[in-house]
């Protein structure tokens, strides 16, 4: 079985627990990255709210992704979404250690090798370089480094530290040369995504501007214009 | 509108993280709780994994729970479960503080109170008679009382410690007398149902009872028998 | 044995982990406490950094109590604070569910009932009326109601919020009339203090106030001046 | 100013929370360890429990460590352990992360980098060759291996499995040259420290061979008695 992947350069729509993305929103919102690709030929992958992951997941041809995973084994696990779960639920994969769901770094490692055997692909949010050097050394599919102070705050990345992507796909590489890496925090434009790639990242992650764009799917035809 | 309610005689199935309640095997869980509260009209409510919440209350008409919830409003919460996100997936309510999933004090309180608002039920989950009296002065719609010996322990509250039932729904009422009590822990068969009823109980919250049972669907029978 | 007890009015002062109560600085307040205890004849207890506690405890007359104890048993639990551990170092108790350090129900259950058992007093805080009456049913030998709003603005809860005070030493004592009934937030002068006494509470629990004072033995003079 | 540091071969002493190691009987395995330290001239280090930190380390002249250390700095943090209030206490630094206490990624990066500037030493424990990888990325002053399933078991790591001795140390290395390590979990005699040194490694962290031998200061000789 060929390992699942998602094809660089992409865009991975995180939709959060926002009022927009819940319900009959989160299925708009996930049909609108589908045509996006489907156009575009860019991957994009959707991370729906954890409460519509199988229902979405199930209704679009897109790669969805678990926004967080927990490090638990099926079982007596009230409430704990386990790595099982989410591949039954027909996830591809998850993102790890949101800068809004930090984990402990045992529960990080523990979910990317178990990941890995269950074929699921595993996206590490990290904050700055030193993180995601460890991260690196812990072999998950991708990292996404994310300065907090950025997230949410229309100032990407690529502008506001562009050493910072530059330095980290650098010292990843280095140290785990088969790492993707991403950048996040504050992609907004289609001129975000591409001096993001020109630094070196192979995709971007991004929330809120998307989400709550008045017209998303225009925002993603934007995001995908310059690749 | 009127409020919404379950009820009571009422049994609540929790189906956990157990790969025998996931995707299909969940919704067929659901289907059976379905089939068997219409045959019986008996209520019975049940919990999906987190990841089918939306997918499986979409197709069933009994009262879908979610197993948990945090106490985070909409917004910028990755992978965290907002009331707002279970209500939109179409769920009645939620379980909170299950002994696998506890909160803390104030965690609680601000669940139920912005349940209410919302028009979810909530049915905390207690391990004593001290903390159910606690949880009581909350005003949750229902709480469930649960020694955590005896969960999974295949050995019915009811019938391993019935003065706890007894004493619990006693105090609780001097307390709040419109909160609703369940028993739970190792309820396997009809007569532990019968029994839970018997001492002062309005239902009953099970799991592997079920869920691991060969037939799920005639376990539940059983359940139901006696009431 | 008689039990454990300090006797109302009382001042519980959290030195919490200001820079201005490390080492020296926080034997200084202790000492301020208990010369001006002595000097008032009112009970004046200081909860030190966890890491003075039995180096404080050791050196002063006056009730020392922990800020936080962890719900655990003596053992293997590095850096986890055993309720053994601060009797050991010589405190009379300890503060619990602080609000910057909230604990799950169940814990609080438990610290309250082992603390008993070791003649160990529990202060709980609450943040509102229906935690305040949830922790009185748990029995514990104080609760101290904080409105989180309140915490560090110098605006005393006696006066932002008379009806809080009044309003919970009424709903505490019908539900369990052996709890003292403290209240905290926003106290820093000996008018404060008097108006939450004659609220109806039996003490002050305070922090900035005194370890921000420029001279914090005044401070602690003006609190206990109108007694 | 000389940066602080403990040199190798190191013995380091955690002393958990252990009945056997609260107050006086805390003090009595301090000088234990200074005695033996000062009679073989091979380095000691203790980690008192953390209420008894101040209280030991202001008596001993070997290096007293804390157990734990909070990712917060100083202020109103009730009950939170901040670095700057270990070193208050005359701590030399800390451990960190350890099995029983583990923490988020990005908090051990930022306990690293803020002990740093403190001139506070921090030991990162890890359970696997993946994470002292990802930690030797994060530059701590030592990182301590101790595989889970040794820990307390009298099963020396060196012995059940020497392989992870040995690679772990050559991996670490190969990222970060500076970082030393220590080995842990099951070393028990004088042999078991021998066999850890020789397999590269340049120091040992136990507990209860130690703290719950009947001879503690016997133990240790023991333990130095092959260096």
């Amino acid at each position: 079985m060929a390992m699942a992947k998602i094809e660089p350069p992409m865009i991975v729509l995180n939709v959060k627990a926002y009022l927009e993305s819940m319900g009959e929103k989160g299925l708009a919102l996930a049909r609108a990255c589908e045509e996006v690709s489907e156009q575009s030929g860019i991957a994009i992958a959707i991370c729906p709210q954890t409460t519509d992951l199988a229902w979405i997941a199930r209704q679009v041809k897109i790669p969805c992704l678990a926004q967080h995973v927990d490090s638990v084994t099926p079982g007596s696990q009230t409430g704990w979404i386990a790595l099982e779960s989410i591949k039954s639920a027909g996830a591809a994969g998850s993102l790890v250690n949101h800068s809004e769901h930090r984990l402990k770094v045992a529960e990080i490692d523990e979910i990317i090798t178990r990941a890995r055997a269950l074929d699921l692909l595993t996206i590490v949010c990290t904050n700055n370089l030193a993180v995601s050097k460890a991260v690196a050394a812990l072999d998950p599919y991708a990292l996404a480094v994310e300065p907090p102070a950025l997230i949410g705050s229309g100032i990407p990345v690529s502008k506001a530290e562009p050493e910072i992507v530059r330095g980290t796909v650098e010292a990843v590489k280095a140290i785990n040369k088969n790492v993707i890496v991403l950048c996040g925090a504050g992609i907004t434009t289609g001129e975000d995504v591409k001096a993001a790639i020109e630094l070196g990242s192979e995709g971007v992650l991004l929330a809120s501007g998307v989400v709550k764009a008045k017209n998303p799917k225009a925002a993603l035809l934007d995001l995908v214009s310059l690749l």
